[in-house]
């Protein structure tokens, strides 16, 4: 009975739509984080925030408590400044891999803690773990000699262990208890880690879109309000970009086929949409962190070899093998336009569903996921397209799943009269500072 | 990957306010009963159905569902009605003692499962308990042979483990996540057991006012409503009775000091509305089982000596012995009047928290009990009083108690000047078919 709080209390206060006090909110995170509140109890309280919401303070404490949960870094250090960037996640979105060397070029660090996928959306440790030798699970010491090495200044890597760790053990009750897509809760979550991180600059993408978890702008907007203010109340630089997620990022979704459409990038090529939204949050970040560059010289990086170099170095320093060849599924089908047209509607939801089905994505955490598995897109919204013609391929190591792919993409895209105007509208929606 | 659903789906489908189809309910009750649905997950969707609700065939199908995860018992055997009461929780509330006896004398058989107390309100089981040798843990068997002997014709004892499992698991589930006091999951979860348990007839007693679970009329009154429905949809011919639960019923609130004021009752004595409420149910519990008897023939069978013999018989079947001396608390302590006057209100929140923290009640559903503890009051409503005079009478065997006994107690009842007219409401508020 020392416990400062008897739990059904504080369950009570938020499910009776009461403000939970600071201290209530200190006790809760530390008690769930040490075992004394029970995941029913947490996973109730989690239920009463999702439905009731929690204000302004109640969500900054929340999020300082999943902070004070575990270790807080710093790359003081370093000598150079840090950026850093969070993606809240998409279909097609492998934006960090051209991107954290592409900023590392103009000597700011880039201390890069990457997730897993979970669902239709891809996660870029899983993308980075196609290439043969690469590992993401690094000690604080091995992050700080990367980002301290001129050659590499940047590192992409799971959180360690003693991160926030009240969040860790907060997101995997939420995922099993359809609590995860509230603004309080993905706000705390994300930025608990991003604080504790000790990264001077941070750049939010937040995807707004059917294959975003935010779906509708404004609540895409709250949350990037609320990441804003915690990331700036705590010292981080923060700005966020909302961002286009109703059609897949790029001509890949998957593991492997986006490390390859990732080093098209660097090699200077690649589709025109992940090249424009890697160089417009290149700017942000080198200007968040006080080394401001103009578009055209982030540009020159990735056309000169700059940012490929760095890429190099990076996977190299994390054991990859850079040079090898990435895998490919053993099976493929495309998928055939049925008549002559302009495409005006490619649905990045029904695309990542696809992948995922497909292998390339998991349903549960510690699922393991397909390197080669995917879709490969042959057209773009804005492309004229011929009957006849494959829109897309579909790749998988189990081919029993061509079916539940299809069954997804029916209705996945839209073909309008040949002749038709259309021009996709911008990638990047709203800035907001 | 048999399981017929994913557990996310139907917490999303309520979380969202959207209605629970009959087999998301079946399932979601079967698999947690057999360990597939997760307590965190089950915990969400309860959090789900407190603040969002359930419709009137969602109601129905949930309690269905709790019914089949066990045992139906039946009584066809017995060649004689039956018919049984529940009541929602109160303070001093011991009418079920005096009741299935008295109810009994007139041959309809009582099948009366009973409960333990949680925080302010009294459990059956603990005040019979303190009656040296008194068992409430009883096989099916030995139900039925209590019941069919002319001699006893009732029973009180704790419900078996196979009577809607799903029901003790929640309950327990909802004691610790604050989604206890929520009329679908009150109703379903009373509903369930006495429909499992196969009585013919039921009489609800819903209490109503600060003493009970529902502090007001409208809830109390839907609550009610709900149960009515389930029970008749079920068969069970059921009357619910809304009664005063803004002061203690009778003058004691403790163990086995509420047993001796029950004898007191069953001798022909007793305090007016414990005789009152008595009366009034086992009137409504023999019409309800088709063997109705006027008001003033019940009351004889209080009078002449019916309902003690059953009573000791009763209590003789379960290896009670009805002749000891009952224990006694080894503290007490007086609380005194301050002015002279009426009174017009003792609270039973305030009085039932009282006896509670006294060592009457328990805040855990291991934790033990006092049988000597509790309260004895002196004056109740209506009453005149004299500056000085004892108003109650606190009992503990852990005196340290007292201090948090009596600042409970502080302003629990108001004295009006000497003169004031003042009568108490009736016990019974309404009836509801």
């Amino acid at each position: 009975m020392a416990e400062k709080f008897d739990v059904v209390d504080v369950i009570r206060t938020k499910r009776d739509k009461n403000i939970l006090s600071d201290d209530q909110i200190d006790w809760v995170i530390d008690a769930y984080t040490r075992g004394v509140v029970d995941p029913e109890q947490m996973s109730a309280l989690a239920m009463a925030v999702f439905l009731n919401g929690m204000t302004r303070p109640e969500i900054a404490r929340w999020c300082n408590a999943m902070i004070d949960s575990g270790e807080r870094l710093g790359f003081e250090s370093l000598g150079v400044p840090t950026s850093d960037k969070h993606s809240t996640g998409g279909v097609g979105d492998k934006i960090t891999l051209p991107l954290a060397p592409l900023v590392a070029a103009f000597g700011v660090a880039v201390p890069q803690l990457s997730g897993r996928g979970l669902g239709h959306t891809g996660g870029t440790l899983d993308k980075l773990e196609s290439i043969p030798g690469w590992n993401c699970n690094l000690t604080n010491e091995q992050v700080e000699a990367q980002l301290k090495d001129p050659n590499v200044r940047s590192v992409i890597c799971a959180a360690g262990p003693n991160l926030a760790p009240a969040d860790k053990k907060l997101y995997a009750l939420r995922d099993i208890t359809a609590t995860v897509d509230c603004v309080p809760l993905i706000a705390t979550s994300i930025m608990s880690k991003k604080i504790a991180e000790g990264t001077d600059a941070l750049i939010l993408d937040v995807k707004v879109g059917s294959g975003a978890f935010m779906k509708q702008l404004d609540m895409a907007r709250e949350l990037a309000r609320t990441m804003v203010d915690l990331g700036t109340d705590a010292g981080v630089n923060t700005v966020a970009m909302l961002t286009d997620m109703s059609t897949p990022l790029g001509l890949t979704a998957g593991n492997a086929m986006e490390v390859r459409e990732s080093v098209e990038v660097l090699a200077g090529g690649g589709p025109q949409d992940v090249v424009d939204l890697t160089v417009a949050l290149a700017v942000e970040m080198l200007d968040a962190a006080g080394q401001p560059q103009g578009e055209d010289e982030v540009r020159a990086a990735l056309q000169d070899g700059r940012a490929m170099d760095k890429w190099r170095n990076l996977i190299a320093a994390q054991g990859g093998d850079v040079d090898a060849e990435l895998p490919w599924a053993t099976e493929t089908q495309d998928v055939l336009a049925e008549t002559d047209g302009v495409m005006t509607r490619l649905d990045a939801l029904d695309v990542g569903v696809a992948a995922w089905r497909l292998g390339a994505g998991r349903a549960r955490a510690t699922d393991p996921v397909q390197a080669g598995a995917g879709v490969v897109m042959h057209a773009k919204p804005g492309d004229q397209v011929t009957a006849g013609q494959p829109l897309m391929t579909l790749h998988t190591d189990t081919p029993d799943q061509f079916p539940r792919a299809l069954e997804v993409l029916d209705g996945a895209w839209d073909i309008a009269p040949v002749g038709t105007a259309f021009t996709p509208g911008p990638i990047v929606i709203e800035k907001i500072v």
